[in-house]
């Protein structure tokens, strides 16, 4: 019975109440009302302590991360995230803890008007599953495959700051004091490009968003659109904290693979390339063009216009360039 | 990158494919299509080994178990399940295990109609979180709320074999070797209530699933809707099994706390009844009717026309009729 007083207690005290919920978190089932043709995207993801985030990770930020992946799932669909459903086990019931992991669900629920419909709390090791709904007009999201030869391939933000924090922490790299917090920030607290998302879907032909590493999800727009890509390494965008950490190879070869920035990679036509550009400067997101679609299947890299090998550590460090 | 192999060999070889499932396994989100007003309801629930089953458990009764508690949630609701997102976590990869836990999931699938539209692969100890979804006509759903004094309490099927069965495990209870199959299997594959939700809609007033055990299940019915209930206890139905292997007392004690059934409890007006018996008995689903709802806020219970105190451990021995 605990279980259910747990839920009642921290997971009823949100503050959106959407009016298509017609039954939230208390029954058997959440009831949603659907009254126009829509479609609706759903993902789930889970994240396991120690393998998906440092075990000493803040509550805040695991409440803030578990709720972020999948909202960035829902940006990739170029949809409005709209409901959620948590499933968390944890080693123990701490008031203090919970508190804080909801406070870090919520405040990203009620950015984004998202309403928590139900969920489970159980005994185990601490692990959170989240599916996450989101909204589109009829016949009008966007998925990995549609990317076409000739298409712009761009990406917004910066890329390679959450790894750079991983590395840190795990004392692979040495990072000037005066950078860490700010890239612990990027890697415990991402943003997912919501608004970026629904931007795209009128002007991009492919989107995923960067999870695994850029190298990775590029390989699921080419497998999924069956083309192949060039990326353009001098173009990606690398932030000054990268910048002044890591030698310039190094910094592309993390952005190349790292994963965990959550930022949209996106394919855009020729035709669509300044609408895309000005609606998504009118969405305050920066976006950068990094390469471009192909028909080779594979994916290639260039560095000072001159073709470099890539493997699955990134691209072959380029002695000569040194 | 394994964890994507996987998804794809042994997720996307279920034979559901729905008409309204636009884009299923594979991309960031399934895409679902929704053309007409209708409901949608929405339940997720964590399986965890050890504590929601025994860990030697077998595979496949895993997987159908892990369907199956949630489609009984569907069924509580009235509505027919449609789409099923599954998380799981588990310590390494075993092909012949995760194919005979496939078989439990999809089977279940195929029998109902539902699509398996997404997932995610994790390491870790072994657990597993599923969100299903069902649909009903626009506002019209069955919830836990609604009972009103005078209707009539009904449950599906027997209960206490599953609860049996777990005492059996324990060592708590010693049962005759030739009932030791029948009663596992209840415990292992529960069937939801499915096709019974769905006649009951039109005829309920208030309706749960019994997974806490029916004391305390029916203690959230009461809740809900703002009445009591009095527990007609001669009248629980219970299988030869459970009367040949325990004193009645016992076999009901088990019963009202056991948990683990699986069967519908529901809450029918005068009005109602012969309706309700008539569509329950056309969908092949026993019911029997164990009590009625009053305006105490308490639960009761009665043995031989006589009240009998019931605790958290269910009723009081009643010595003077053993």
């Amino acid at each position: 019975m605990k279980e259910f007083e747990l839920i009642k207690h921290f997971f009823t005290e949100q503050t959106v109440k959407r009016k298509d919920v017609l039954l939230g978190i208390g029954d058997d089932c959440a009831v949603i009302a659907s009254t126009e043709k829509q479609n609706i995207v759903v993902t789930t993801d889970t994240l396991v302590a120690g393998v998906h985030f440092p075990i000493d990770t803040p509550a805040r930020a695991i409440g803030h991360k578990a709720v972020a992946v999948n909202l960035s799932d829902i940006a990739a669909m170029g949809a409005k995230p709209s409901w959620l459903s948590l499933a968390i086990t944890m080693p123990d019931v701490n008031d203090v803890w919970l508190g804080e992991f909801c406070t870090g669900v919520f405040d990203l629920c009620e950015y984004y008007n998202v309403e928590l419909i139900g969920g489970d709390t159980t005994q185990g090791p601490l692990s959170i599953t989240i599916t996450a709904q989101g909204l589109t007009p009829e016949n009008s999201y966007l998925s990995r495959a549609g990317a076409k030869t000739g298409d712009w391939l761009y990406v917004t933000g910066d890329i390679g700051d959450a790894a750079l924090a991983l590395q840190q922490i795990n004392q692979n790299v040495s990072v000037e004091s005066e950078f860490i917090d700010a890239i612990r920030k990027k890697l415990d607290y991402p943003k997912p490009r919501v608004l970026a998302g629904q931007a795209l879907r009128e002007y991009a032909s492919a989107a995923i968003d960067i999870s695994d590493g850029l190298i990775a999800d590029l390989g699921h727009i080419c497998q999924a659109s069956n083309v192949g890509a060039n990326i353009v390494l001098d173009a990606i965008p690398l932030s000054n904290i990268m910048r002044d950490t890591l030698l310039l190879e190094d910094a592309i070869n993390l952005a190349l693979t790292g994963g965990d920035d959550y930022e949209l990679l996106f394919t855009v036509s020729e035709d669509n390339k300044v609408g895309m550009e000005t609606a998504l400067s009118h969405a305050g997101t920066p976006v950068t063009c990094i390469g471009q679609i192909n028909a080779s299947q594979t994916i290639s890299t260039t560095l000072n216009n001159k073709p470099v090998p890539i493997t699955n550590a990134g691209f072959e460090h380029f002695s000569a360039n040194k």
